[in-house]
């Protein structure tokens, strides 16, 4: 975390608990994170997955969020898309913009949930760089996995006649926001600790059992949109099959298209043909982490989304407003 | 660079240019930017190198730089620490954070500048990320490269009676941010343009010349001090022989200890046995890279500064302000 550097990058030089606190976090080649670089063997026979994701305070997490989340929500957020593609985590590089406010306790906390999150994950920190900033906190993390060749999992390969599943549950990060926000109840904070810290999908080892996947980040009827967009098919979600918290169950069925469109699932979108879905729920069962049909792949375009009675059901917004490029 | 997800990260939908001029950057693996992450095949018998460095608006570079070296800065220093372990470039990852003030031309500007650069040091884009922020412009910048196993280029390794050089010249950079800053002639902005646009030096191919090398970004008199203190020996650098541009040369003499001390030369600092000076000096010339010896590594500990009489100068500051981790 560039420790030798705290005035040029505009900290002022009692900033060197960054370094004491980041130090450990470093894994086997990064030097002790006291080199230009880090040098490290890239597992034989593997190709190289890499992605890299950004959060400013106020945008992706909020300002009073604990420090020890804010991190390991960045970290999740970026392992999530490892998942997405069935690839395994190797290690990550992160840099740090602090506003002025931040102090040596805030980032004591952010370290030991990076700590914690590593142990659980099987990662270490390989690189960085800490700077400050007259702004909003900014986190930039870079994420590196590997995957057997040619078995990366894709969006774009979605078939007709295809399954869609979902991992886990639908719509808790976008109403642990809310909680966050005092929009709705969350007695036992559950949805907040989705929305806080969410859950990314490793390990499934997909690659030869889905035709294609994505993860849930900004929406399942906008996501499953790319899916369906870029594979040159359509797409039907039925509703009631979409997997609910008992928390968000608890809200009632005003929130169902608020889950259905909002962002921070992070849970996977999955393609999968039925003579595979006996392997998928195999896959599933192995990691325990449950899996739903939610609906098919069709001849078309477009994403629908029905009600119990097969009537369409009209979404005001479809997730996180779609920018065509 | 995540062109899904404007609204979600904060920006507005008429955002989607973003996608428009970064999405012609990205290279075989990228995957159009449209997946969840980048997939490519490590080069076969190579370790790999990263490093991640950030960029804040009014601390690593001016509000009135133009937009196409803002990008290209960032991208130089980050393959100036690749070259720094000897390492050649693969590609890179970036983060944007935005304030709101900037618009469509600054961005393609920006984009412009990297693509310009791209086919320069022959890498592409792989990943990234683009956010908005109140604050001022974060950029976040991962690079990746590869080096022969066991030939990467440490700091740690210098040994007593190496000869110490640097290529290129000293001072260039610091002069460069005084000169954008009004406070020292530059009349026809080489010195700026060396603010701007630092020079990586790659491709020296020291891995069997040098016993260590790093690059110089925080100031000589500074780095040299860390790669004393982690070689465990002692350095002497003759003030006198510290190449300078002519530029800085026609500054006058008061300017010396701010060019030994000042940041942002992006220069290589080199130990490197007598025995093996002849192939440095052929190596350099290879790449058309000058080297100059400056000093040498001593026993002990510290670094000495002296003059043309072989006095010792005395520096206020050694360099921007090392923080002992």
């Amino acid at each position: 975390m560039a420790p030798d550097r705290a005035e040029e990058n505009g900290l002022p030089a009692e900033f060197g608990f960054i370094a004491r606190v980041f130090r450990p976090l470093a894994g086997d080649g990064a030097l002790d994170l006291r080199d230009d670089a880090a040098v490290f063997t890239p597992p034989a026979g593997r190709q190289l997955v890499v992605a890299a994701d950004a959060m400013v305070e106020g945008v992706h997490f909020l300002p009073d969020d604990p420090s020890h989340t804010i991190g390991r929500k960045l970290l999740r957020c970026n392992l999530s898309d490892l998942a997405a593609m069935d690839a395994t985590p190797l290690g990550y590089l992160l840099t740090v913009s602090m506003p002025p406010a931040r102090d040596e306790a805030w980032f004591a906390g952010f370290a030991a949930g990076l700590a914690q999150d590593q142990q659980h994950f099987a990662i270490t920190l390989l690189g960085g760089d800490t700077t400050a900033t007259s702004g909003p906190l900014v986190l930039s993390l870079t994420i590196l996995g590997h995957v057997a060749p040619g078995m990366a999992l894709r969006r774009n390969t979605a078939r007709e006649g295809d399954g869609l599943w979902v991992t886990g549950t639908i719509g808790d990060g976008a109403m642990g926001l809310l909680a966050r926000q005092g929009q709705v109840l969350d007695p036992d904070g559950f949805l907040a600790s989705r929305y806080q810290l969410p859950c990314p999908r490793l390990g499934l080892e997909l690659g030869g059992v889905a035709s294609a996947g994505m993860d849930v980040s900004d929406g399942l009827v906008q996501d499953l949109g790319h899916m369906a967009r870029e594979s040159g098919v359509g797409a039907i979600i039925e509703a009631p099959w979409v997997p609910l918290s008992p928390a968000v169950r608890a809200l009632g069925p005003t929130w169902l298209t608020q889950c259905l469109t909002g962002g921070d699932d992070y849970e996977l979108l999955l393609a999968v043909p039925p003579a595979r879905e006996a392997s998928l729920l195999a896959h599933a069962a192995r990691v325990d982490v449950a899996v739903t049909r939610i609906g098919q792949i069709v001849p078309g375009s477009g994403v629908q989304v029905r009600d119990e009675a097969g009537r369409d059901i009209k979404l005001a917004r479809r997730g996180w407003s779609h920018v065509q490029p």
